[in-house]
């Protein structure tokens, strides 16, 4: 395995540990554990990452970048969409 | 700026954003709403991207990965140690 394939395998990892928190909030409709300041953070330094991977023409930080911008800022958007409000029906 | 120190900055952004997550869930000692899986896959993709920073001799991905991975080794440790329980007292 090269080193662009470990970069690629450790992107593809890191970009697709966004899908299970983005789904699991699309499912349950609650973001209220998450701290929006996370993917906030996330988005603003992989904006930075893109821009550094362009610099030095890396595909591997391109790629895993530019999907992870893309899931965190659905997450972003959930966050707001769904608020604090606790929607679980245990106490009815 | 270089572009060393733009990955430099890229990579504290995201590092840092980590830590407003941590906070949250060991002040509210409530952890229902993250999925396991965004840490867990986080650490093993940057473990990888460790390996990939050593090997390309990068010190951005070095510094960065090292402190995240640190980071959201808490946030797994606090989601197991907190369980799902509902510790909200607006029921009471």
């Amino acid at each position: 395995m090269s080193i662009t394939h470990l970069g690629l395998v450790a992107g593809a990892i890191t970009s697709a540990a966004a899908v299970p928190q983005v789904v699991r909030t699309y499912r349950t409709r609650q973001a209220r554990d998450i701290s929006i300041w996370q993917p906030v953070l996330l988005n603003i330094g992989m904006v930075l990452w893109l821009v550094y991977g362009f610099l030095i023409g890396d595909t591997p930080l391109i790629v895993a970048n530019t999907f992870s911008i893309a899931c965190y800022s659905l997450l972003i958007a959930m966050k707001i969409l769904y608020k604090d409000d606790d929607k679980s029906t245990s106490c009815v």
